[in-house]
């Protein structure tokens, strides 16, 4: 993956050749064995102009042409989306080497044009026509969680400090400065009871990976990582104790590579806003409904914790190119595993990992949510 | 698939909503039987302000969610990249039942924009930056055909005379009015020697396919056909005598079907403007290499001919909504193949067929090229 950042000197073809020539030249594949391309993107359109054939033209740049290249798009969660088609185009036995890259530029001469971007990952027609954002839509979720399980605005900011800690740690977080608890809770007000250093900032970045058969994996330079299971999954109309899109995507994802919650022992997660972080431990299974609190005050999801949750420094600190973020969580964990996560690096290295990503948000829902688990050896 | 045309009271919405209820009612399935669906669309985002998550809004508008919903994107090729994606992710066994779906919106309240829009699957960074259109693009390449094998502004204008007469028996297509070569060849220049009566129109409309397994077929209320293959093919840096993507592509579907381009009985083809679907017959081996012009001549892809071509009266007169093109090809073939094409069918009806689709233009070759080769029985 390229550094996060505000790269405005970097084209959206600049963000794609980085990722991709790194994953070929330490893979040490030929990069002719590549059968197949899914790039991911979300709003290359809007920032870039370049609306259509987004994939090919970033693929052509970096030499990779001929093979089916296939555009994909699901917001936030486009990264991961092509991730899963390349997993399962591998998986099926329908080709033995895919790439999947993700790719996003944010920054433009115009933030309220990238703003406007960002907006249209919701139905326009509904939340469009409200006018709502996702920092209010973030901050109506986290409000009713407090209101029912009692959390507070102390825990709420924790996930802001711990992962500012992880990314000072990563050289390819955007941000690498570290915040304190007063920090957070004083920085300027975004939605109530989100405050300014609770969101991830706007980024621009890429990411790749290969997805070969085992066979193919052998030829290759680096330690492969054993895909358990890739998942992927939409909103629903849930009644009022249905369990979410999240929960329903998770326990199948369990289920495929054959691993319980308890497992897992690394995860990169969606902390589009830092609070979101602890719904989700809960409904991925880390801990029991309303328990999150308890977890981040008790420091379980710290570095040196039982279970280190985004020690890339997630979204929160490392940044988020939408359509980019979804790989790079899947970098974070494959790093992890291999003993290649420098100063941020679990001892020993986890053998199970987990990665969930959102996009979107339609019907009241996060719209896609994709989740994949790792497995070391 | 709905009518093409111009339906400027109809929203993306509307437009997948008629072809995905049609064809599940047509099918008789449960809804909830569907596993996967890929949603094809071009260019919704700059047309209707929708940028992201288009699949998932116009699926919920249907009322199918829960399921893995994935945008796909490759300019006029996005219909078949979904119709690819559904058929491998049922044919490696991944899923039982998938739904494609294609749809498009061109029309709006200023044509300058959705101009804009389509001249967006080209290299914005340098066909952007020529400022050249799709139709001076395809004028070169016929320009250069001509040269090379004295094809005749005659010859081209029968491509167009054809498929008005075809799109005249279509209730579906955009144009059925017949036009004559008198009428063709006076009719405004475009881009020499493309005449307006030669081009595709503007359109808005959608397809949607079902994808099921031999087993859940049998369930279903229709006859359905059987897909011999489907590729998906890109662009490259092709060198003086070396087969261009359609040859390469089709060469390969050929293969996969276990077939010839001598078994073809029906093919539905892509006539952005009308005389390109002469190099078509040529790059798909209908005919040697300069053997198209009389081709056309002697009527043999006309209906009644020995190979009839665009039986649905083709882009040029059937209409274009880019992303809904593909799979309203395939629509096509299998009305044909049931013995359902009305007016236009082909008696006895094929058993055989062909869909070429192609999309967007990168480094001066077609960007995508897909080809499916369907069987009747």
């Amino acid at each position: 993956m390229t550094r996060f950042g505000k790269h405005l000197d970097k084209s959206l073809k600049d963000l794609a050749y980085e990722p991709v020539w790194n994953v070929i030249h330490e893979s040490k594949i030929d990069p002719h064995d590549i059968d197949i391309a899914f790039v991911g993107n979300a709003y290359g359109g809007l920032i870039t102009g370049q609306e259509s054939m987004r994939g090919q033209v970033v693929m052509r740049e970096a030499g990779i042409t001929r093979i089916p290249i296939i555009n994909v798009e699901n917001a936030c969660a486009s990264g991961s989306t092509a991730f899963y088609l390349a997993h399962r185009a591998v998986a099926s036995g329908q080709v033995e080497l895919a790439l999947a890259v993700g790719v996003e530029k944010l920054f433009c001469d115009d933030t309220g044009r990238s703003l406007k971007a960002l907006a249209t990952s919701a139905d326009m027609e509904i939340e469009g026509h409200m006018g709502i954002l996702f920092a209010g839509i973030y901050a109506m979720r986290v409000r009713t969680h407090m209101e029912r399980y009692g959390l507070t605005r102390e825990q709420l900011a924790k996930v802001a400090v711990k992962n500012h800690d992880h990314g000072a740690l990563n050289p390819h977080s955007q941000y690498r400065n570290r915040v304190t608890l007063e920090e957070v809770l004083n920085s300027r007000m975004i939605a109530d009871p989100i405050t300014l250093q609770m969101t991830c900032p706007l980024g621009d970045g890429g990411a790749a990976l290969l997805i070969g058969t085992e066979e193919m994996t052998k030829r290759m330079g680096k330690r492969p990582v054993k895909i358990g299971s890739t998942v992927l999954g939409s909103f629903g109309f849930t009644r009022e104790n249905e369990p979410g899109v999240t929960v329903r995507v998770s326990k199948k994802a369990y289920e495929e590579a054959g691993v319980t919650p308890q497992d897992i022992q690394v995860a990169e997660v969606h902390d589009a806003v830092a609070p979101v972080e602890l719904f989700l431990y809960e409904e991925l299974g880390f801990c029991g409904p309303g328990e999150s609190g308890r977890m981040i005050d008790e420091g379980a999801t710290w570095l040196g914790g039982k279970l280190p949750v985004n020690t890339s420094g997630g979204l929160t600190a490392k940044g988020h190119p939408a359509g980019a973020t979804g790989l790079a969580q899947v970098a974070e964990i494959v790093w992890q595993m291999r003993g290649e996560a420098g100063e941020r690096q679990i001892n020993p290295p986890p053998n199970t990992g987990l990665v969930e990503n959102g996009g979107g948000n339609v019907a009241g829902e996060t719209a896609v949510v994709a989740v994949h688990i790792l497995l070391g050896k």
